[in-house]
């Protein structure tokens, strides 16, 4: 629904806030995302695109070559510039297949930031043991993002296991009563585990952002 | 607020529903209870009388010296006349130890009903090991009763390890956005372990009901 | 949404929880759909698909001729196997005509894990005497599961006819203050019949589950 | 908390709206409640306060010897001067004995308003047969208000039994769930009985004025 | 989404409630609703369907030429047996023009059972002239039904003026905080005229039925 | 709850934004209040607090013997300096008594303010007769607040009537569904009217800040 | 939805309110669309439209060579007749790059109405010294209207660094736990920043509305 | 209500999560939490107890002369045993006066797991110039906490200020539309800011467990 076409770069976002400006396309029309990504690339910084349609996707190949769309995670990257790569490991957990979407907007996301990322898919709560057999992975993250939609318990489970910081993405995944998310936010606001914290419903981009911040931190101090 | 001075007894109530009428004393003066409980007794039947506050102990005591008040559970009962025994035997399995309220209510229920109960409390999924040191006395049970509240999490993971019902009770334990009870509810509601089923927030009595539906059934087939 | 083509199968799922894993096809593409359904099929495992959309049918046809697709019920399944009958039988009761969409999912779930089915549709409680005509088929059932929309007050009164489980399904049939089932669900939550229990808004296929596996505990027992 | 010594009779409702102007207690101090009564009696008008307390009583009762406080309905009434009969007749039903306090504010207001009103109390949809075998009385209402908490069903199964109007007045009982009457708010609001309509919550005089409007219009016709 | 094509009359529904039995449409397909249509003129009862679509009229219009699809109301008449006429007259007063849609639905209605109707719109509380200019309207009318959305004020303001009954429909007319209606819906139910009562929102044929329950009943006393 | 005994004065407030620093009582203790109370005069500042309870004012009386408090608006005000007059007038409308509270505390809050303020009390929707017949009086007015709890309908009215800023404060007045303002607030944001403005529910005193930003603002222009 | 071709022009509003009649597109088709416009014209009243859609262009710029249509702010207008300039000037601040479409449907208006309107667009919260960087052009606004969805936190900051009138205008900017719009609502009217007003979610007219109102009224006494 | 004396010590946990098991005082007897604190120290583990109330004091002062009852945070600490400092340092920003109570939680707690902690308080952002003149502390930290209710906007402002991890707690501070913290609560999720995670409502302890498992995971990394 928006169309600017004088997107302005926040140039200094990247020296205050550690992370560039990134491109959120939904309402975004073809030519202002093409408009923005390349206004991001004079001024070289790397691009990383969130929540893109499949009707962006033509425009942003054609133009960009080197781009990467990824239909799942609905992201578009183009990295043509270095990336200092953070220090520690960030491990990403998905609840159910349905949310890998979420899952992999975080991988992606972090990726970008100069993250290492794993994941683990389709660990939900009612089937316990698959996250048990992986506590060894669990233990070697330094961070760890859960993503997990209808009752959003999984980072109870997972948050009660170890003690690195644990960041909460509940998802949209559901009907009826799980009311787009709601079920798994206010599950995920309520945890019984200590020291959890969530993000927006969907918002992988957030929690990996939130994961840059906690290893990015750390990194300055190494 | 109520001051009904002419309770009618539902006397078929036993032969339609299984069980007698019992007491929901919420609302009911001292001087309903004891009315309405003689009601009951002058018509043979045991007496349950859920939700009573310590305003009513006196009156109740003083009056019927075989009422057993439980301060925890905020249940009364006198038993008089010969209840049948079910086959079968329930767990009740509660999270947090301020969800032992609802737990016992359920527990004082069911064994009025005649029902062979046992409870395991403190198993939160933060802790999920503590549940599953117990997985014997999971696969001993007919039916299983799980109280929870902040995230309601627990139905899910007891769902997803056993084959019996599983009737899952939100409390209102939590605060902020744990809205009274809202979050355990809508979690349980959206359960990704398969078949569980949900009473009202705080229903221990109900979840006993319904338990005694399944196990009084089973029984009248032996 | 999702494209997950690597679907893991839960094997031990049935000898756990004593029913199969099943595919929930809503967000699944038909690719996925056809995939998942062969290592169901690879792995002996009879296969039932939920909330299908016309989409999905003709791939699903061409591949596997004995696919069964219910329009209405929006189910597919695939019985190869032979399925073990549990004794006992479910009654299924509907309020009103738009509510059968969710009756048929749970009758369709219901068969699929052996469960001997009978269905009443159209009994809505504005027209009480078409549910008391029928009384004698109530007093049969051994559970009874209750679907219906609006403002969900069907469970409550055959709550109060019959002593066996009773389960209720809230459905998203209305509008304006519906809120898409919340009404219903709300109603069956606080419903003055005790030992009602309730599943999520929609949810024919849950309710099958916990019928099934009252009726499957009774089964073992035999 | 409002402390108004300065209230303004609309003496023209009466002719406007056919019923004279009510004191609505609920946030009035006892000498504002004293007053309001002297200025209404002084313009012969006789006079119905709703939603006294306890604090009130004995204010009311030194100044106004013929005053008559009805605890349960929470209701005060002085009756000096002569009210017009209107014909027709009224019916209240309640659910459940909680309901008992709404329906005899209805009752009492109705009465006050010269209409003759019948209560039947305490026939709640889990035992439908009470309600039933009254079907007679049902026949011979002018107009029937429907009173009820929790679910809320039971004016959608009046609605279906009879082709007068009937007002539904959802009520705050209940616990959990049916916040504060919520539930039954919606469940009569959906309901499937067509040509009922729904007061404010717990709102017992406004029913008995909807009703007066209704055999007023009646009389007037006469 | 339903297709049940052995829709059941309710034969004696007219009987006991008044009104004959009419077609809901929305969620029906043309074949249902020419099967409906069929049924309903085989058994001599005049036809209303209500929530008709586009999709709906040729099919209607082809199988029975005397249909009458009204587009802005979205109901479909055919009136081949005599209706009896309701003594008295409904006025029907909405807000906003686009409130006409209900308003038409609910006049539609109320003609096809019979009764007088006339509607005055576009008389909305911004413009409050426009409906004190036609008291005397107001003044003759045995029942109004008033229609509005977005703060849904017009029916305090009538209630007000008038002695007769005053039936509010709240529409989902409106945007942003309007919330599809609640607004108009909750301002309705607390309105400071006395003895207002409410439908569901968009419910202008349930306004309708309340409408002619009220009038019938007068009619049959004369 | 919080005992802020370093409360820091804001100086720059006045020059920044108009107006002075005020104390907002709720949630501070006597000793909190009296000590804000000296620091604001030591500053030569005069003293307006809101929300007060009964239990100041003992000791803000015995404190400061010239400081008044309004039981009804719960203000304190200490006038001890010269207040710049603001030209034009402010005339504050409230729909019902109840209303009178917030009305108060806008009124108290303008005349700190140095505004000229007005009061029209109890001109309900409900008998618009009553707010029609004091239309000089609104025309006269340069700024209009209008208070209204319930349905919050008669910001629409006024602002309908006049052309000057119309600033609508719902308030809490109500019971069952306004649900504590909620609807009240709902309406006044979805008014018909155009140009009305909106402070939150009971917040008198932001919209006599309101109304002061206006007038100041022509005033500095005089 | 509405197909009003008989729409009245409600002729004196502009003396009572000081703005003429606009034109509600959203729900109009293009005919009545056209036939208002005309109507307008013919009473030599200029046009505004406001929510008109891509559907709506075609028509209006066919008939009307003279009307402007922005496809941002889905304005259309045509000026063909003198316009009173007000006194005073408007500045419009905007959130994010989305909040632009209301912000623009807010120039617009104003414009329309003779207002002097400067906008300030994409200074949202998280890089607060964009806003600082403008505050001369803060202080040199009569009136500011502060657009902003998802948190809503820039109205608070602008209201604490100036002293004129600050409206609030709530945007449906956001996903997930934005609720289309309330995060930003409540946000707004939760402000700590005194004497801030709001209008409905989205609704950029209505604050243009709320400024013409406010600066008219300074014109008036100019 | 509550009343565990048989609390049973998760000796595990600190193994597991890094900190120890503490005491939520809510709900639970002067009783029961002399006792439970005993077990802890039996156990050598100091005690933290948040939400104690007024009626604790006494008991767990005469009982433990060593321990501090911090009346603003409701906090009980007995440090009797070592415990390890971990390396960064953390700050804590709340917004208003009332917000202290829960800033003055997380910063006990926070000290209690051996964290450096400082408070900036009342830098609401209708003041931000306090909070930006306060740029230097911030980036000094390693981790911020920012404690807002109302709008909840502090934290969108500090996060685009800093490069570290920053925790948003949302307050129950407000009235009215703040619904009890909701407001801040959803402000806080939908930040415009990158990268920020969000706890339950007043959720000090909470905050300041994610902000020690932050910097304990990069103490171990040391």
């Amino acid at each position: 629904m928006s169309n600017n076409n004088n997107i302005i770069i926040d140039e200094n976002r990247i020296s205050r806030c550690g992370f560039p400006e990134i491109i959120y396309a939904a309402g975004k029309s073809s030519v202002d995302l093409v408009c923005a990504t390349e206004k991001l690339l004079l001024n070289k910084i790397n691009v990383l695109a969130t929540r893109i349609k499949k009707e962006h996707w033509k425009s942003l190949n054609e133009k960009f070559p080197d781009a990467i769309c990824d239909r799942v995670a609905r992201t578009m990257t183009i990295m043509r510039f270095p990336v200092k790569k953070v220090s520690g490991s960030l491990l990403i957990i998905s609840a159910g297949t349905s949310d890998s979407m979420v899952a992999k907007e975080a991988a992606n996301s972090a990726k970008f930031f100069g993250v290492q990322t794993d994941i683990i898919a389709d660990v939900g709560v009612a089937g316990i043991h698959r996250l048990l057999s992986r506590t060894d992975s669990l233990e070697r993250a330094s961070v760890i993002i859960v993503v997990a939609g209808m009752e959003g318990a999984l980072p109870s489970v997972v948050g009660g296991l170890v003690s690195v910081p644990v960041i909460a993405v509940p998802t949209s995944v559901g009907y009826g009563a799980s009311f787009n998310g709601l079920s798994a936010l206010l599950g995920m606001l309520n945890s019984c585990a200590s020291g959890l914290t969530v993000t927006n419903i969907d918002n992988g981009f957030g929690a990996a952002c939130a994961a840059f911040r906690i290893l990015n931190s750390v990194s300055k101090k190494d």
